[in-house]
């Protein structure tokens, strides 16, 4: 059993769906992925917070092995977001941003963290991204997510971290804008040519592909029928498949291919209730009983 | 080996797709499920052509079988339609819609027919989907397709054909237009509590979904890196889908599901080239071999 490091966000959100709302609740891209992740594996964390953080929220999250000994805390506020989700939670309207002390962040690796095997570099600038990489020591898999605002404002330097990557993750739209193709199939070609082994692409309530070397692997969504709120289903995403391949130590095309159903059934938890709270109460038993469900749901004999 | 009957439209179709045009190209929901079904079964039609239809281009449906005795000539001209897809084919506009001999439709099935045991009704209106019924002789398995047109158009007689079907194939935005609920989870609940056993919702490039008394099944679509024209995927898969069981003669629950399959790779073959002129060259063996490399697209051991 490996550890994995995130460098993420830490914020606070405010949340419409058509299910309800909540104001100023525990997010951003560190917490659910190491919330998903921990379920699993340890976690490292890297990510900032402001004076007003509430630290004690974390402790569902130091009971589970994860460390915040990266967790820098900076003069000023906590990064801020408010979104809306439409009636069919297709759309997501962003309410407001304040990036706060997320604007200067400068992420610093603890010399402890230095050389934890599995990196995840989450939603963050992509000279960040970099700037954590040239810190690490010789990781042994590290994955990616990006987004379409650094993909139109960085893509110079967003080519070149994707280059050193050994997994990029994005979801669909974002795909087919990084290489303008809109043929899927080719999207995943041409990424792949950018240099990750591994390609993986999240569309939402259509499931997860994966290309690697050895073919395409398509994992559905796992099915819910009372879906609350949608934040932080990639991240989980994320945290249930590097956790996955962390606790394994095992990078087979099979075991990539279970980390991905892992993954899914993470995000199907995440989305159940409102930010953090499903993966907060969540357990491996639950995590193993959807598994040995999923499987069936693309069983043919 | 059974028979299938199928009871829809023949058309001239003119289509606009990123990739070209063709004008006049045969097409219909009748041809394009024959046109599957029948590298799988023996098919009869039943579907109605002016005067101005050119019979030869059955041809290569009758040396599979395919059975067009129930092929009506009427007065007037073939049933004409007009579509463009957009750049990414999310969309599709109609150009134009010219029922002709298709508007007074009244499918008479000959007396070789009514034991056909295997029937489906493609997307006509529901009144003619139950005369069909009537005419029949205690079939082993029904389907049927719709469309936004009749649910919003001729609710009340939708339904009570839909109470008397086995299965309901319906693409994603009508089965939740159909029971008025955007979780589609919850809707293939609610449609199957309108009576078919069997619920299939079509998701083109995202694949397809079976709801059954033993649970859902997700066949992904198979990937295609040149997509043509999607003209006629929907009614391919229905074909595929159909023409499968019906060779088979198998209901149960994996045969069901490999049945998905088979429709989902027909549709595959289908959209790589316009109109119908792919299933014209199609072979069995090639949809054996691309079976083979569905498998291997969701496997996980």
């Amino acid at each position: 059993m490996s550890s994995v490091l995130v460098v993420g966000s830490m914020a606070y959100d405010s949340i419409e769906t058509p299910k309800g709302k909540v104001e100023d609740t525990l997010g951003g891209s560190a917490t659910y992925f190491s919330a998903a992740a921990s379920l699993l594996t340890p976690v490292n964390v890297v990510a900032v917070v402001g004076e007003d953080f509430r630290h004690d929220e974390l402790n569902f999250l130091r009971i589970r092995k994860v460390n915040f000994d990266g967790l820098q805390q900076e003069k000023g506020k906590t990064f801020r977001w408010g979104g809306r989700y439409s009636e069919d939670f297709n759309e997501r309207e962003t309410l407001y941003t304040q990036l706060n002390v997320f604007e200067d962040f400068s992420p610093q690796i603890p010399p402890a963290y230095k050389t934890t095997p599995y990196v995840f570099l989450a939603n963050i600038g992509p000279q960040l991204q970099q700037q954590v990489l040239q810190q690490m020591d010789a990781p042994l898999f590290t994955a990616m997510d990006t987004m379409n605002f650094w993909i139109s404002g960085n893509y110079e330097s967003l080519l070149e971290v994707i280059g050193q990557v050994d997994c990029l993750m994005l979801n669909d739209s974002e795909a087919r804008q990084l290489v303008d193709e809109s043929n899927l199939v080719k999207a995943l070609q041409k990424i792949a040519a950018l240099g990750p082994e591994v390609v993986i692409v999240k569309k939402g309530e259509h499931g997860a592909v994966m290309r690697t070397q050895k073919g395409l692997f398509f994992a559905p969504a796992f099915p819910i029928s009372e879906v609350v709120d949608c934040t932080g289903a990639g991240d989980s995403f994320a945290g249930g498949f590097m956790g996955y391949l962390a606790s394994t130590d095992d990078l087979s095309e099979n075991n990539l291919r279970k980390a991905m159903v892992f993954g899914s059934i993470v995000a199907s938890f995440c989305v159940e209730d409102f930010g953090i709270r499903r993966l907060q109460s969540l357990t491996l038993a639950e995590i193993q009983e959807r598994y040995r469900q999923f499987r069936q749901l693309t069983s043919v004999e």
